[in-house]
């Protein structure tokens, strides 16, 4: 089967029509302590062709996403039983899909496997788009595959029980992909009543945050141009987000992509016109919705340093970003001189009244 | 760049070639400890591009096939600073390829590599087709990927160094991929001059054998329907291999294949009316040129459980077999009764004299 994307709030029927049409020979589910707990057994009470499928349990959270874990997936599968015609069920935020989909990608040289992101950054980020892997060695998703599940399942049902900073966190990324949008899309991103996680209106900003990475990762599935629209916020937010890991005060990805949104919209209005009403409206949000990250002066040469690092830059004389023109128009591989940012992070950090 | 296989008995210029053309940032090599000592100086000597490329080295045999050796090389990857522009140039027999083709498609999510099989074997077997992946839990090629080589050398040069089980084992594939082709193609393979391992007939039957493999694999990457053809003489074969490892008394691959084209022969002279003066030439050559294996009518019944336990039957009951009408002429999926493999397995023996 091709990739289907289910947008519905009955997760549990859509699995059942799922696995009712993929014949599968039997089914094993991935998930993490925390969702083994409360998303499966919600999942398994509606859905029949759940039941006898057995449950792998892993550690939850980025640290426990290694070769470790994906070494006892391999195992579970083989004790299992499981054959090419066998499919993972991934249930869990990003840690478990990234990891699910690459033991399902790898197992016998690739079984299907159905993804059913239950965190808002799970499923606007990790669950589709078809990177998979691990950490390795010290380094974020070192090894892993491309590979598109076979099927999404995207509900909100599951985010009433988020902690509110892992919703936050999640959010991030839908405003990341309304700016890459448009500006309609922008403006329901920003007016979204806080209240009501789990219910139809999440559920269709959550469809509409999808549908713009499943566009562009359609054009681009190897990330080899376009793809890289979708590094909005975080070349400047990778860059927060490992200085605080060095500082042993680890912050939520989204945060630091909330704060990389705001450094990215500053340094397309001084490179190329950003309109600064929008910015003002976007800085707003983020200042009132997200905490401040700690940030001086001083901070700035380690994180231009760390930038310069990134992945994304081939010559590290330049540091490259992805930026706007307006919400809706992407320019991809802007080489921005350093002067320019740090003229930005001053300006990020009277937005942000740090 | 798309898979390309350059047949030549000048290997160090064809890699030369490739890596220009590949504008790869960093090269790297992985061999074993066998072809580190012998074929990587041979082409590092005549290809420029080669110095400054680190040689990860790994310790030969399937046995070191294993999660061990995969992480190894990750690690080497990395440490050696390699980048998802890098290139990993696989040197030596199937296990080389195999771990190495796996390696690259994971790391960093995929980077380039390119397969200098070095054993007969490895050439018309293990480098073409995209079949990559380590052994696992006891069990052969249980997690890896479908990933084509970008580049794939095959040179005879490297056969002259390799012992006659080694290179008989891999003639045995040669076989098969006639048998599979065509009347002319095995009337080619079977009147081999068995002197000259190393010149340029080799280098030709090598062309042609690996085109066999190359054609089927193109029109069913994903071993879903033709690419079963392949599969001939493995039934048996598969069985006769694992019953010699139980006995502690383990037989090259490729005499397990040897036998298992005689058995399938006869299978499909029973079932199919395959001619059986073309049987009789396939045998007299692997009753001359391979040894006879241990094999008594009190082993029937364990070789028929091996074999209704090999992977490609979905269904216990019934034992699947390739076969052909004639040479040339191959049906798949054929379910053979066990009356019939135990008459094929009497004459067997009195084919080979046992």
């Amino acid at each position: 089967m091709g990739q289907r994307i289910l947008i519905t709030n009955s997760p549990a029927d859509a699995l059942q029509e799922l696995l009712a049409a993929h014949n599968a020979c039997n089914v094993f589910i991935l998930a993490d302590t925390n969702t083994a707990r409360i998303a499966v057994p919600r999942l398994m009470a509606g859905c029949p062709a759940l039941s006898g499928a057995e449950t792998i349990v892993v550690s939850p959270g980025d640290e426990n996403k290694n070769l470790t874990a994906l070494s006892s997936v391999w195992e579970a599968l083989t004790a299992g039983g499981a054959t090419r015609h066998s499919v993972l069920v991934n249930v869990g935020g990003g840690m478990v899909t990234d990891l699910g989909g690459f033991a399902a990608a790898t197992f016998k040289r690739g079984i299907g496997f159905i993804n059913v992101p239950t965190t808002l950054l799970g499923a606007v980020d990790a669950a589709v788009g078809g990177k998979t892997g691990i950490n390795f060695a010290g380094l974020k998703n070192e090894v892993g595959v491309f590979r598109q599940a076979d099927a999404v399942v995207l509900s909100s049902v599951f985010f009433d029980t988020l902690p509110e900073s892992e919703f936050m966190s999640g959010y991030a990324e839908v405003i990341k992909h309304a700016l890459i949008d448009s500006s309609e899309s922008l403006s329901r991103v920003l007016d979204r009543d806080s209240s009501g996680r789990a219910g139809g209106a999440m559920l269709n900003l959550l469809a509409e945050s999808v549908e713009v990475k499943r566009r562009i990762v359609a054009e681009d599935p190897c990330e080899t141009g376009l793809r890289k629209a979708l590094n909005l916020g975080h070349t400047a937010g990778h860059a927060f987000e490992a200085m605080a890991m060095e500082r042993n005060a680890p912050v939520p990805h989204g945060y630091a992509v909330a704060w990389g949104l705001v450094v990215d919209m500053v340094l397309s209005h001084i490179r190329l016109g950003f309109p600064s009403a929008v910015l003002r409206q976007v800085a707003g949000y983020v200042c009132r919705h997200y905490p401040a990250p700690a940030l001086r002066c001083a901070d700035y040469p380690h994180l231009l340093e760390l930038m310069r690092h990134d992945k994304k830059n081939r010559d590290a004389r330049h540091i490259n970003f992805t930026l706007l023109k307006a919400p809706g128009e992407v320019l991809t591989d802007i080489d921005v001189p350093e002067e320019d940012i740090c003229a930005a992070l001053d300006i990020f950090r009277d937005l942000m009244h740090i």
